[in-house]
């Protein structure tokens, strides 16, 4: 019996049929039948269990608590504050009626025209607007402050052309809000959360990430800064993974959130929001995984070990039970999770086949020539290398090789981005090299119709305006006037 | 200073309304601006978070993965399974545009009107057309089955008298949606799933449940079977806590999916789906608290302990919070969480006042007399008694004293129960007997015409026939005709 393999478009031929065909035959998503909306598989969905889980800890270290505020926004609320309204997205989904009935001219439901809402209800696409509605009656004093939610929900904006986690009109976040006394605590705020979403793109999606603001022009639609961390993918386009808001006292002012501070002087609140979406799903995948399907970081795979048992006899297969029995125990003793695959109804080369697909970091095969040496084949997803080691500490060789493909495939990420991100001086120089795609580093004047040229003219955008690195002054690569300091440009998702 | 206390309506005054002024007055849930929709507020999420955690640990112990499907629901498939059409609540939140654009005749946002989907979608008011017609690419094959997918999401059904937790028009909830190649091993895991929820009401929420069947009249649209667990509140009447249905092959025929044995014979797939919602927090506030406020059962407090500090100067504070400390290091290696609530804006009298409202289950107070004798005065909160005991050794006597309370209030709640429930044979017995609340087991004659004839009479419906018990067969009180058992009724929520 042949093996059947799952064939993927390999990235060389097309990236971007790689990337669709590996999260369909990954398990990890799949497209539904409402369009735009995505159905996120078991496998996938686990993953993503393991970005909240891990992205929950360090909110609720940095002292915030998770609260749920309402799906439905009443469409008024999203005309309070000015550019909010003028610079969000208008595609929304819109609920007008509240309920169906039985279609009088045959079978099935039809919407009833008598149960109109007097006013429509927008399913949120975020919500700074419903929120701020709510602190406007949980702060009255400087006592009531800060106010640290974060709230883990799906939200719709309707997109037209969509992509299995990096666009889709329904998608999965944690939308963080908060309430603060001063400008400066806010500040400080939105840069904590900013360096949190780093840490946690680094440590354990192993994606290294650029902190910046973005140019006024990419900032979110009411904000008066936006931070965000950018990463670098394989075909060399840039990714926005996380973005952290500074909002002034622009929502308290709309929604007429005011305070007593201290000295019994009214003033209004200061806000921040930030959030990461299941588009870190599309991040994980694209930043690590090869022509053999995905490569998962071990710290967020759904399972850091596969087991294989490779037998001809039900004799065979029994010993190796009950070697495999001791050593899981082991595993999960150690806090490592593993799978044992001793299917019968699969042969072996369709099970490597298929743990290389889905990115196990680690697959253990053992067979009789191994039950006979008390040896054990150990292969590792990241480099396609495998070796046959002796089966005793086996346990703690496990666990060290999981923290060296951990930073191994981080290592890989940052050389690849080191490589491909360039330091440009002339606008011709740019437009070729923008072709090979990365990351170039650029003087700009600081005008949004610069920006906006460039990006007309060459699909390019700015990234981000660096946080980190020297600045060093410079002359405007389209215009020749003054730079603060160069910033980055890419082609971007 | 006066103490400032937020008053509780009492129980016996106005039960309603006492829970009502709870849920609001602890700080655990609101309604919002948009009619029927709620905020949860961070300590009321605390509690689901419990809640969440608790039952997703089981259900991943029972072998069941999760997953996410859309939102939204295509009009059509709510017409496809004609039981689920028929019976199924009309009453849904309907989407028909997906664009707004700004107002043209002045500020703010209108729908625009071209952008009106050809196809209406629903809100979910609940997943399996959704999910069956997802199932349907997934399975082919025995090979593929059984499938045990659960889904934490939202849900929304446009209720028109709703209340906080108990019933709202959006609320929090799991679906389980299982697939499996047998009737048999269907039925196997409807019940399974139903044992799951009762031992998490018992062992975990501290509420006795009564484990049924439902009625016909009370099945769940598109069901052949639905299992219930069912609880008893203070006021005597009964809250449906959890549903665990045997769907047949209803969806599946509805949805096509059909599979092939181990024959290669073709069948269609039989289903099961299971939930619990955030209606469980309103089951938990009601059977337990008391006219000071909430009692939580220690396994789902946000924090089990709260220390209290009683001190007149600096220096006293700053002892305290030194010994303090080595005992809150204790508590966290023990898994205990706890809250040390050494704030200088609130009089310890406002604390005390405070947790209390909020079912804190132990309470410390350290003053300096305490201090002094190496003593702490301990408050447990749902009997509300206190004692001054030796410092050494507390650790150890508080998590003893949680386990105590953890089993007192569900033994106080079975007590309760079993105080209240009732065997009744006559009808006019029944009649009397149902003014008073609690469970009445009364014999039944099958139908849905005498089912319907008492809850129009006596506003009591058939709770559950129960699983556990002796039937003993008899004669329905209405009718007289032949009875198998005696069933449960109540008025409920």
């Amino acid at each position: 019996m042949a093996v059947e393999i799952k064939e993927l478009t390999s990235r060389s031929e097309n990236y971007s049929q790689w990337y669709n065909d590996l999260v369909i035959k990954a398990d990890l998503a799949e497209n539904s039948a409402v369009r735009g909306c995505m159905v996120i598989k078991p496998y996938g969905y686990a993953i993503w269990e393991k970005i909240q889980r891990q992205l929950d800890d360090m909110f609720k270290e940095t002292g915030h608590v998770n609260a749920y505020f309402p799906l439905f926004i009443p469409k008024s609320f999203l005309s309070k504050e000015a550019d909010h309204v003028e610079g969000f997205a208008k595609e929304c989904a819109v609920v007008t009626h509240y309920r169906l009935k039985n279609d009088p001219n045959g079978r099935g439901v039809v919407v009833d025209p008598e149960a109109r809402l007097e006013e429509e209800l927008i399913v949120r696409p975020t919500s700074e607007t419903i929120i701020w509605n709510t602190y406007k009656n949980w702060i009255q004093s400087y006592r009531d402050l800060p106010v640290l939610c974060n709230q883990w929900a799906n939200v719709v904006r309707w997109e037209m052309r969509t992509r299995l986690f990096l666009r889709t009109s329904e998608f999965l976040w944690q939308e963080g809000h908060t309430a603060h006394a001063t400008k400066e605590e806010a500040i400080e705020e939105t840069e904590r959360m900013l360096h949190v979403y780093a840490e946690f793109a680094e440590k354990y999606m192993a994606v290294p990430v650029l902190k910046g603001l973005k140019s006024a022009n990419e900032r979110f639609a009411g904000a008066l800064e936006t931070y965000c961390i950018e990463a670098l993918m394989q075909d060399g386009k840039a990714l926005q993974a996380g973005t952290s808001h500074f909002l002034g006292q622009n929502f308290a002012k709309a929604f007429d959130v005011q305070f007593l501070d201290k000295d019994g002087k009214r003033d209004y609140v200061w806000a921040t929001s930030w959030g990461v979406s299941t588009r870190l799903m599309g991040a994980l995948i694209m930043a690590h995984s090869d022509d053999n399907g995905l490569v998962l970081p071990p710290k967020l795979a759904p399972y850091q070990v596969v087991i294989v048992p490779i037998y001809k006899t039900d004799e065979q297969l029994a010993a190796i039970d009950e070697k495999v029995a001791g050593l899981t125990a082991r595993l999960k003793a150690m806090g490592i999770s593993f799978k044992y695959d001793n299917t019968t109804n699969k042969k072996p080369g369709w099970k490597f086949a298929e743990y290389e697909l889905k990115g196990v970091p680690v697959r253990l095969a053992i067979g009789a020539r191994d039950m006979e040496n008390n040896t054990v084949e150990i292969a590792r997803r990241d480099t396609l290398t495998k070796e046959t080691i002796s089966f005793d500490g086996i346990d703690n060789h496990i666990k060290s090789l999981l923290d060296d493909i951990q930073s191994n495939i981080f290592k890989k990420a940052l050389d690849f981005r080191t490589s491909k991100t360039f330091s440009v001086d002339t606008y011709d120089e740019f437009k070729e090299k923008i072709e090979e795609g990365g990351f170039i580093m650029a003087h700009w004047d600081g005008t949004p119709e610069t920006e906006e040229k460039i990006k007309e003219e060459t699909k390019a955008s700015i990234r981000c305006i660096p946080l980190e690195g020297n600045k060093t002054p410079g002359v405007c690569m389209v215009t020749g006037k003054p730079s603060a300091g160069r910033v980055v440009f890419a082609r971007a998702y």
